[in-house]
């Protein structure tokens, strides 16, 4: 087989064997086909396509090109939630402890953030004493016995992923969706999780700016996900706002912390029980959606998921106090806050300016190497459809450096759109992609 | 300028700026753009094409990318022919001396083949003592006393031209018309003559498989030969049966010279006075084609063509009496008669395969580094539209070494399709495109 037969039958439209997906994914990884190749393939698929089944066959290529989680040292059904990334989203922080405490193990292996705001694991390590490294034993221990870890990936998973996407950065050929499709799911396939639950994003602050193109992403990666024998589903969700207030790590944590506490922004709050009802729902069929969200509400006011937090926490060595007193929390040492410059609707939002402008306060990294400040961030107090008056605070934000605010401001200021008509806020939800289909709401 | 934004502007469809396109070939050209990114570029285009005056650009970037041939030491109406290559095209020996009779000046700097069968310089170089090594000085006087010369290049012309052209040929983004076009005729252009005309050939044994495409990339190449000030033109003629008989090297300059003394076979000799009859009404308009074409005849007629031709090969160091005792020049030792197996007519040719079967002989490079037996080659005596009859010739193959026929003969065998009924042998011209559009004969 040679690949440039693999390229020229894409580049004619063709739909790829699984003799020459497989050749590519392996020939690839092991450096035997030039990077000029693979990225005239990766154009090529790009423009034309890959069918759900070549997808499929993709991702397979590419779970087994590394190294696979075993997780059958841990009881019950393991589940597992990803979101495509979105500004403020914390859900995972209190989904996690709210499915534990309804009875879900959540073994979750995450990464860093290579974003406007950190990964999950950059949040909680704004925790002090918060461990992300386990060992096997210790996180098998702990999931079976609390319900609930949160560690770093140690293991090889997916390295074609790695090296593809690498390679798709440089190449413009990132945002096609076979090529999203089969780069997240390969990496959750190779995590070896029961149920997947994903959060695709939609609007200004995601990648996927258009419904029909988030809608086709999350029907890609259900059924490849039911391809490979796992329970998976998807919820698409609106991303034109900061979900919730909250942009940074720190911050991201506090208000997580409210839902579990029965409080917090109304949006994070439905959005997080939502997600919690949906992998309830999903690993096991017989109970019904209200039914599950009815549990998850439950495990919120009952101060079960709450509780689970704080032992995930302190198992992992981390400061339990400063949540049980939050003015304990570590706090940057400078604030400013945002006045309206004039009266109005805020009618829009660039939701990844928002972003943008927390990561120069220091809450994310421009470029790999850099690193974090946990306490940087900001809350977005004033979001699409609020009025505001002359002098009022829009944002408040937080840094440990005042030289940073100014461009931060600048950029924050950029990012909204006034108008002097009422506007509505779009619904937070906009669909569910299960097995059957998509249905929307 | 980001070569990734020009990336992502090509693959949505954009038409790339004359600083993006310039940017890329300087950029590329100077090593500074890795191949994985051109080849991604490439890509795009292959499937997203080029306007006319996106082409231009790059074909002008890709001129200026390096030396370019100054021949304002001649004088007179520099001319220039190229094909875009097929089967038993000796066309360019015979239109050289032809048109160097009628006056222009033709200062030709040849390439040697890499394909079924050797360039031009490998064809003149099978006549004993032939150089084509000439200094400029030589060079220039003997065009400006005789009329012709035929040389190798010299200069490091289009050198983006070399570069893009060897990434194209492991990215299966070849058959581009924007690459075809701009890869042809920055190379032209470099050359420095004031009148180009093109033979775009089209059928089995060509490039370019439909006349649509041949159209095409004529009109692209036309368009940006006048964009650059030179007069240019296109023939479209098929190539769905060698050209003539003769598929090799020492066989091809006999029957170019039997078309110079005023026979050779009919298709062969009508070809070549079109393309000098073009030649002619390129340089001077005022002439009509007929006129032209009466003129080229004329100088056939009266031998000072042939006269030309001679004249040339003496100044460059050939040995003329091989062309003037023909049985003199040089032969293949052994000779092989291949014979119909069965009565019929030749419904059809995959001229390529013959193309193949010649170079099998030791008439063509099938790597770089491989040399060429100047003996080697075949005639093919049967075209299509020919009855044979069972026992009779089909074709006579020559080589230095016995053990290549059978392979030869195979391969021959299998490009040729027979038919009990009569079939028509399609027209040789096809249509002329000159810088008002496309007339179809």
């Amino acid at each position: 087989m040679r690949m440039y037969d693999v390229i020229s039958h894409k580049r004619d439209g063709k739909v790829l064997s699984e003799e020459e997906i497989r050749f590519f994914v392996q020939e690839y990884t092991a450096d035997r086909i030039p990077d000029y190749q693979a990225s005239a393939l990766l154009m090529a698929i790009y423009l034309k396509g890959m069918t759900p089944e070549e997808t499929s066959i993709l991702t397979s290529a590419m779970v087994q090109s590394g190294e696979t989680e075993d997780l059958s040292m841990i009881q019950g059904i393991k589940a597992d939630k990803h979101s495509t990334g979105g500004v403020g989203d914390k859900t995972t922080l209190a989904v996690i402890p709210i499915a534990a405490a309804c009875g879900l193990k959540m073994a979750k292996m995450s990464g860093r953030g290579l974003g406007h705001t950190g990964g999950t694991l950059d949040k909680l390590e704004s925790i002090p004493g918060y461990r992300i490294a386990l060992s096997e034993q210790e996180f098998a221990h702990q999931v079976n016995t609390i319900g609930a870890a949160v560690i770093g990936q140690t293991r090889n998973l997916a390295p074609a992923d790695k090296k593809m996407y690498a390679l798709r950065d440089v190449t413009a050929t990132v945002s096609s969706i076979p090529l999203i499709a089969s780069s997240i799911m390969s990496k959750k396939l190779a995590s070896g999780s029961d149920c997947i639950l994903l959060d695709v994003k939609v609007g200004s602050g995601a990648f996927m700016k258009t419904v029909q193109e988030a809608q086709a992403l999350a029907e890609m990666m259900v059924s490849i996900g039911w391809a490979h024998g796992k329970k998976t589903a998807a919820l698409l969700t609106r991303m034109d706002t900061p979900l919730g207030h909250a942009v940074g790590n720190g911050v991201e944590v506090l208000e997580a912390l409210q839902v579990l506490k029965g409080g917090g922004p109304e949006d994070l709050q439905q959005e997080c029980v939502l997600l919690a009802a949906h992998l309830l729902h999903l690993s096991d069929e017989k109970r019904t959606l209200p039914e599950c969200a009815a549990q998850a509400q439950n495990a919120i006011a009952n101060g079960r998921a709450l509780q689970k937090f704080y032992e995930m926490v302190t198992a992992q060595g981390g400061d339990v106090s400063v949540l049980q007193q939050e003015e304990r929390f570590p706090q940057a040492p400078f604030e400013r806050a945002l006045l309206a410059q004039h009266d109005g609707y805020i009618s829009a939002m660039d939701t990844e300016g928002i972003g943008i402008s927390a990561m120069l306060l220091g809450a994310g990294r421009q470029k790999k190497e850099d690193s974090i400040d946990p306490t940087a961030g900001l809350l977005s107090l004033k979001k699409t459809g609020d009025f505001v008056r002359r002098g009022e605070p829009i944002a408040r934000m937080y840094a440990s450096d005042e030289t940073l605010f100014d461009a931060a401001e600048n950029t924050y200021r950029q990012a909204l759109c006034f108008s002097a008509q009422p506007v509505d806020r779009p619904p937070l939800l906009i669909g569910y992609v299960s097995q059957k289909g998509t249905a929307f709401y």
